[in-house]
């Protein structure tokens, strides 16, 4: 397989849309096997998977699209099944790690409808049940959770189970190898984040921009952006040197792509982002944004960051004074210097790169999405 | 492979134990990587590895011994890694388990030491971070949970993955899929068991007893017993009469392990179980015994132990009233009469399979100390 397989004048927004439909209708009919099988338990089990079946209905599906191009880049055929699956696989990942990570924030919302745990909680409250919703809501999303993670699993290893040729099954073992990594790196950062968020207060100043860019590099632009374009590569059986300009265009893009998040978590305008406004400054999450802001803003700020961050009552004007502070202090310049900087260290990499060029216009309108955008 | 492969004379017991042994190896070299990957992330992560390789470390191994004689059975050879790498899997899979369970039940030990949850809130704790120690505790936990579940799969796609020969590969294939069937049964299993605690008391009477043994043949005997036992034989490439004779022994067997567990829950000696007198009652457990002690009381004693049971503050004096209803219902003598007539079928069935000698003594002999043991 190589690159000239890529049709020429290929309409890549029309292709991409095709396999996006190609991965739902793959979802569909694994989740209604499923369904049956736990029809055959109890029908009283049935909502664990209807919880997972309008998760994955919803979504950006980003993480599928950078398969996908990832795998035409190297040559693979559109309607190629290994991809829809490994982009379905993707997708039951992320659905699994929405669960959980629910539970962990405690968010009571995913994707315009209530989170797992509380869709539990609710059926616990209108059913009338014993004890406590809330700890019932938590049990069965950890359920649920692991339920997905094993289904994920599951629909991947598919793609090794229908590769017969000797090729496909080194291409497959090692796009196994990116999934395997990338399934403990996002599990690893994860950790970080919440270790963060309780101990990151105690360490020391000038510290904290490290310990944030490695949590936005394990758990968002690695899992997010460079694992699933180099596992579409491996997929279809790229050499190292394509892997590794894959690894160089997305890993920058996905930074950029959390440093964008962070700020539109403080400054975006709530009628774009959905989110209202100091909602992160609320939650305390500890950024490169906020790292920045606590190390260059002066004493008496850094400590007002310090101590207000994180707590859930902040008044308006308090979230206005934090924001006041990340403009003054220079970090929110700093945080769009490092975005721009990112930004064209990954679109010059992109350049680099031998695909066709519907795959680099793809890959182009997809990374310009990730760092522009307002919401 | 055929059952003449295991040698005439071949001593059970010391094989079993070269196979733990053997599974204990690979655990440790495969938890030995995973510990490098996560170092170069953050040694901050390491926690995570560690409280995984603390679980794995203990456990009767039940799972990966029943797997390793139905691969036995079958005509697998002793040593050969693909089992091995089964038995590790497994028992990956079950910390996991064990990890989210004890979250779900809020169960402060595990194995003699603390559990998952319990480790995490004392780092918490000790080292004088922010926020709710139990909150991080809980969250830590989902964590190392998903990361465990990850690696189980990551360690059984080793065995298709080394799995070259047609016929090897078809095999793999088939356990694979006795693997998937396992995991998303025992969620649903899982999810049954938490929601009886809440809507069993709701429920009608005379349907209890129904209820528990679904909850006990998903839970605990298809995913302890059967599906381990099936697995290894697939993995082998018994056909399907084989696999078919293993249900018949192991899911009966594995019902009656589980209703033991259940009398032993409640009549067992503190001195020998290791849980204190009435544990389960307090705990509000709805097994096969209380379904028919509900069932069969007369109407002051079974709305005695609605009332009562899943009370934390019950006083011994209560215990003992619940417990004499048990036995003046006939619901204890009831539930040791189905323990033998499930073991009885179980033993029966295996003497119809057509395995090796050794084979067969090592599974009366697992058999055995399942139903008749006494903590």
């Amino acid at each position: 397989m190589n690159a000239t397989s890529v049709p020429r004048g290929a309409n890549p927004a029309a292709e991409q849309e095709a396999f996006i439909a190609a991965v739902a209708t793959e979802l569909t009919s694994f989740l209604a096997e499923k369904h049956a099988l736990l029809a055959r338990i109890s029908p009283d089990t049935l909502v664990l998977i209807d919880s997972i079946r309008k998760l994955v209905t919803g979504g950006k599906r980003m993480r599928a699209l950078l398969c996908y191009w990832g795998w035409r880049g190297a040559g693979g055929a559109a309607d190629d099944r290994a991809i829809i699956q490994a982009g379905a696989a993707l997708e039951l990942f992320q659905a699994a790690a929405l669960i959980h990570d629910d539970i962990i924030d405690r968010s009571d919302t995913r994707r315009g409808g209530p989170s797992v745990h509380r869709q539990f909680g609710t059926l616990h409250t209108d059913s009338g049940w014993a004890l406590d919703h809330e700890r019932f809501g938590h049990a069965a999303a950890i359920l649920t959770g692991d339920l997905c993670l094993s289904l994920s699993e599951e629909m991947f290893s598919l793609i090794a189970a229908g590769s017969n040729e000797p090729v496909s099954r080194a291409a497959s073992s090692r796009a196994r190898a990116v999934f395997n990594v990338m399934r403990t790196e996002v599990m690893a950062g994860q950790y970080l984040d919440i270790l963060e968020e309780v101990s990151g207060p105690s360490k020391p100043h000038g510290t904290a921009v490290a310990r944030a860019s490695a949590i936005i590099r394990f758990k968002s632009a690695k899992y997010s952006s460079e694992h699933p374009l180099v596992m579409g590569g491996a997929l279809a059986g790229a050499d190292d040197e394509l892997l590794s300009g894959y690894s160089d265009f997305s890993l920058p893009l996905g930074e950029a792509f959390q440093l964008r998040d962070d700020v539109l978590g403080v400054f975006g305008d709530p009628a774009t982002t959905g989110k209202p406004a100091g909602d992160d400054l609320r939650e305390g999450k500890r950024t490169v944004l906020v790292g920045l802001t606590i190390d260059a803003a002066a004493a008496a700020d850094g400590e007002f960051v310090d101590q207000n961050l994180g707590r859930q009552d902040l008044s308006d004007a308090e979230v206005e004074r934090l924001c006041a502070i990340m403009v003054d202090s220079g970090a929110l310049a700093n945080t769009e210097a490092m975005i721009t900087e990112l930004s064209e260290r990954a679109f010059a990499a992109l350049k680099r790169l031998t695909i066709a060029d519907s795959v680099t216009e793809a890959l182009s309108a997809l990374g310009l999405a990730a760092v522009a955008r307002t919401s």
